[in-house]
């Protein structure tokens, strides 16, 4: 069915805000916004339920474009719709300060709801709203259902040729997220060249085996919004996720359409005004809307005002009827802790504990008080201890249940976490070993940009993981997540510097990671184990020291037994456990001063690591004791003698550098 | 088909081997050996090419067993076969030292291919391995076929759940890899659980979707070899990559069959004899191996020996017919360069050049004098600039091309990357944009530990990228590498640097990343740019330098202009550009102190990256300045501004140094 000339002129709006942006910015893609603007326009002025005054509004659909390159069709809809973004705005895509950079960024930009733009991510985010919208859905509604909401999402070819969004879809098919509708881009260029010489898979039918619904929408360029319309109303019918596929022209109606060269350059002034001529759009001034046509897309913007209004209604009521359970909800979506807590305690009773296993005590003790805690492991919760007991298993048996089972897909894991993270209702942890981070890296960053509420549990933390060998033993990843901006990172020493972890991880706004052992370590004393502040005096001995043994983790015990070993040979050493280097440079000077003065200059650290990074805080005349190589596969005791981590080998290394330092 | 009693005691010899080295070493995964252990026996002594007394045979069958956790499986073969491996090697799995680590490792075992383990890399490997026989086959066979083998993976739930292998497949689909056949272990168990709890997909429909050849083995728990050998035979005979669903029972025989229970820990000395009863296999002594049934195997290592003479006959043959064609395969496999390299030479004329483009016009300058170089971008090269022009693209149409078009896949890319330098015969490279590293990290950390020859080219590498903003800005990329074991990181400062850097990735025997920039750069002069030794002095003042700038990459022509501010404002500063901490730190403590004299104390480094590893260079005393945040979506000069990295600022920074160093 041919498109109204309504209809028409409200999708080319869309196109030439695009096309005009990243024609003034000289930089940008236009191919996308051209090609799927009808996809965009069907899904967001008949089925998206938003009201652009709210962008917060609790119950709102999600949109996540994870073509984030493609981002001017997501600034363009918004200030159609009439969200907190300006013409103004607009002509400045992609400037310094803008609110309308490269990519969609979260906290950014109203009405963005998630940052995207490498690609295959936002896929994954979308998977995570949408478990979020079922979790949440399971746990809160009543008589009333105060949670019922799509996430919709706009993905392209390149979001699916990368392994993160199959990993998503499978598990996505699994759970049978049914409210999670994807619209498929299918346009048949990627970056560099046609999809025919590198991605020729029957991308719908792949989608079948992942166990959804799946349709193709093929007629007129992309532009049937009857065929679109009607495609969307059958994927909400359905109980699986949802994948339409939208066979569309990328750069549709420039001279360019259809040919990689559409998509991630500017069409040229000369390209855009034969564009505009084309599609038969006014081509001056650009940013041109016609006045009729803004009037009614405002008025889309506002539609859903009502529908706002009547979940409000909804809402009070739910409220009057289950008070405890709308303060619990009120609480979590301001994003505060529980009043009280059931932290539990740890004393020399419990001996020697690995502190993956102090993690699982502390998740399981609080776990109940705290009921946002939603996450899993990528198919090793029996060896990183992160199952929460008594709180169900997510699936469509049980929607409510708050363990996920993510399965051998640590990527997926990572980014269907920041949805999670994004949805609000939610605190979500992840787990798998530490050399894995390397899997989902790509998610991790992503939270740190996002600044997310999420807790990244890595176990198996050293070379001391034994006879896995290095395959499975992590050298460089402290470092890698140590210069990553805006993560901190914990390596906590024992069972109650898990515990002081947690805390912080808790209460801190943005990503955490914790770094846990699988061995197991003594317990260090009781003590005030200042965690939060990165670093802090664990032992000093009677005499002043001349030199400091820094550790992390599971070497501050050997830093201690190397420490007694100095003491014996008349040479105190004072201890200092650093369970957070970014937690510790945050420190006022005073602070700092106070646990490595400037004038001890004999410093030693002691981690099985990388020492990469490390002589910031052992300066040019200390030493680094650490692992600059992979690691072997053999019992831990024997690992840790062949790599001289042993207090002997630490004493002596120290008193070398002593000796040195003092000639 | 039941197994004839000869079958079985050969299969079960594989089983007792791997229950049993499990069982001493207290530590490994005997569910895989015990359940695949029929599959193994029927491609090892019915299919595969090989003779164990020559394990670098060129043209032998390929191996990888991707799921690496089963590794005795592999070293019970490669035992029974007769390669250099002893019972004494397998009594002591997973100890220090020995040749039977956890997960097989390249340069370690005689037989072992690749190293394998972390879950899906070896699906890519294999993929990587066929693509190598393909496009050495078209480059060099002529009248006489000398490079004719398949390439054999044994896959577990685990690797089909990782979304590398689902990348890596789509793409040998699309290229028809037809010598590519993938035993698939369907045993329906995971780690932690049963795989209907996260992974009830189906596998099968979805490889056909990939455009595989799929047949499935359903009977007699996976035991029935003559099916198995019916489906290897098929496979053979079909154009496409072969994907075989193999119906097993993990931990086949043992109390545990069947449950997570039997995957990762041993079986436990009362079920290892429970199991053994059940098969009816001699509970005592352990490693036993019946005398006709090892002297079987044997001779089935053996029997490749005729095949490989006659293959050393046609090599001959072709040799003769061939000598110049010869002469290069020799030199390819000796893994030596030309004689003769066709460098490109840069001086002042060229004007600016980005780093990327001087990579191209390196990497195109050479190609033709090095055909053993194969490689590609994950759908980038138009901004990558790594096209070998006229060399082809690698696929049906052309297996001799040259250029692989890996499509939006980057970790596929990577371990694709891995198994074209383990086969021999091949020198890989790969590119994309520099914070996509992050997506194949996880290959590129195996190529380090194969410390195989690959060159990893990244391009746009810092925040100077400009408008597509942080999330495709690297912060933290450079550290992530350089704290990464046996792993050489270039980031050169003008196109003479480039060069420099590819001639040493080229020497060099491991793996090298080169670090490029989007933006042009100025010539910085003709000098003996010496990138292999990491640093060098690039400008000195004719005075005694009081400071000392050190900067990578697009940030060294900033150091130069901000020293020309400073030694106008009566301030000489030295310029030391430091391409790579790597090999820097290599030098001899003479070269360094030249560099960077310790009485050199105000030392100040300037690069656009984390600031994390920086202090081991400027000290204490010394100031980083770098970028300790995300970056943002600007056009370069306005983010070089914002950023505070112009001559004037980072002039100003120094000199506060100075003169707080000097107070």
């Amino acid at each position: 069915m041919p498109n109204t000339p309504d209809d028409q002129q409200r999708i080319d709006a869309i196109r030439f805000l695009a096309v005009d942006a990243v024609q003034k910015a000289n930089s940008g893609h236009p191919g996308l916004p051209l090609g799927a603007a009808a996809m965009a326009y069907t899904l967001w002025t008949r089925h998206l339920k938003f009201n652009a005054a709210h962008s917060d509004w609790f119950d709102r659909d999600r949109f996540v474009l994870s073509a984030g390159h493609g981002s001017m069709l997501l600034y363009a809809l918004l200030y159609l719709t009439g969200y907190a973004l300006t013409l103004d705005d607009l002509e400045h895509f992609r400037q310094l300060g803008s609110k309308t950079p490269g990519h969609p960024e979260l906290h950014h930009t109203p009405g963005v709801e998630v940052t995207t733009g490498p690609l295959g991510q936002g896929f994954g985010n979308a998977v995570g709203l949408a478990i979020a919208e079922a979790q949440l859905a399971a746990t809160y509604n009543r008589a009333q259902t105060i949670v019922d909401h799509y996430t919709y999402c706009i993905a392209s070819d390149g979001d699916l040729m990368e392994g993160v969004s199959n990993e998503a879809s499978s598990l996505a098919g699994h759970l049978r997220l049914g409210k999670l509708i994807v619209l498929y881009d299918d346009n048949k260029v990627s970056l560099a060249a046609g999809t025919d010489v590198t991605f020729t898979e029957d991308v719908c039918a792949r989608y079948q085996a992942l166990q959804w619904h799946v349709q193709e929408v093929t007629g007129d360029s992309g532009n049937d919004v009857a065929a679109i319309d009607a495609a969307i109303t059958a994927a909400k019918g359905d109980p699986r996720p949802s994948f339409i596929a939208v066979r569309t022209v990328l750069g549709f109606g420039s001279p360019k359409a259809g040919t990689f060269g559409a998509h991630g350059e500017p069409l040229g002034a000369d390209n855009v005004k034969k564009t505009k001529e084309t599609l038969g759009w006014p081509t001056e001034p650009p940013f041109y809307v016609p006045d009729d046509v803004l009037a009614w897309w405002r008025a889309a913007g506002k539609r859903g005002a009502s529908r706002e209004d009547e979940w409000h209604r909804t809402y009070e009521q739910w409220k009057n009827a289950n008070p405890v359970l709308a303060a619990q909800l009120q609480r979590i979506r301001d994003e505060r802790l529980p009043e009280r807590l059931s932290w539990p305690t740890f004393d020399a009773q419990n001996g020697s504990v690995a502190t993956r296993e102090a993690g699982g005590t502390v998740m399981n003790a609080i776990a109940s008080d705290m009921p946002e805690l939603v996450g899993g492991s990528a198919d090793l919760d029996p060896s990183t201890k992160t199952y929460l007991k008594g709180c169900g298993d997510f699936g469509p048996d049980d929607y409510a249940g708050r363990n996920v089972h993510y399965g051998v897909r640590e990527h997926a894991m990572g980014a269907i976490t920041n949805g999670l993270s994004v949805h609000s209702g939610i605190v979500p942890f992840t787990a798998t070993f530490f050399n894995f981070l390397d899997y989902m890296k790509p998610a991790v960053r992503l939270a740190a940009i996002n600044k997310s509420k999420a807790i990244f549990v890595f176990t198996h933390d050293s070379v001391f993981l034994g006879e896995d060998g290095p395959t499975h033993q992590p050298i460089e990843q402290l470092a890698s997540l140590r210069s990553m901006p805006n993560m901190t990172t914990i390596r906590p020493a024992d069972a109650l510097e898990t515990l002081e972890a947690w805390k912080f991880a808790l209460a801190h706004g943005g990503p955490t990671a914790l770094v846990l052992s699988r061995q197991k370590v003594p317990f260090l004393g009781a003590r005030d184990a200042a965690v939060a502040r990165g670093a802090y005096v664990l032992h000093d001995p009677q005499e002043r020291p001349e030199l400091v043994l820094i550790a992390t983790g599971s070497e501050v015990s050997l830093a201690l037994d190397a420490a007694k070993l100095l003491a014996g040979r008349g040479t105190p050493a004072r201890v200092v456990s650093m369970p957070s280097m970014e937690l510790f440079v945050q420190q006022d000077e005073a602070y700092r001063e106070s646990v490595l003065p400037v004038a001890l200059r004999a410093r030693v650290s002691v981690e099985a690591a990388s020492t990469f990074g490390w002589a910031r805080f052992v300066g040019e005349r200390g030493l680094a004791i650490g692992i600059d190589h992979f690691g072997t596969s053999a019992p831990a005791a024997a690992i840790a003698q062949a790599f001289d981590f042993t207090p002997e080998a630490v004493a002596q290394k120290a008193a070398g550098l002593l000796t040195g330092a003092l000639a």
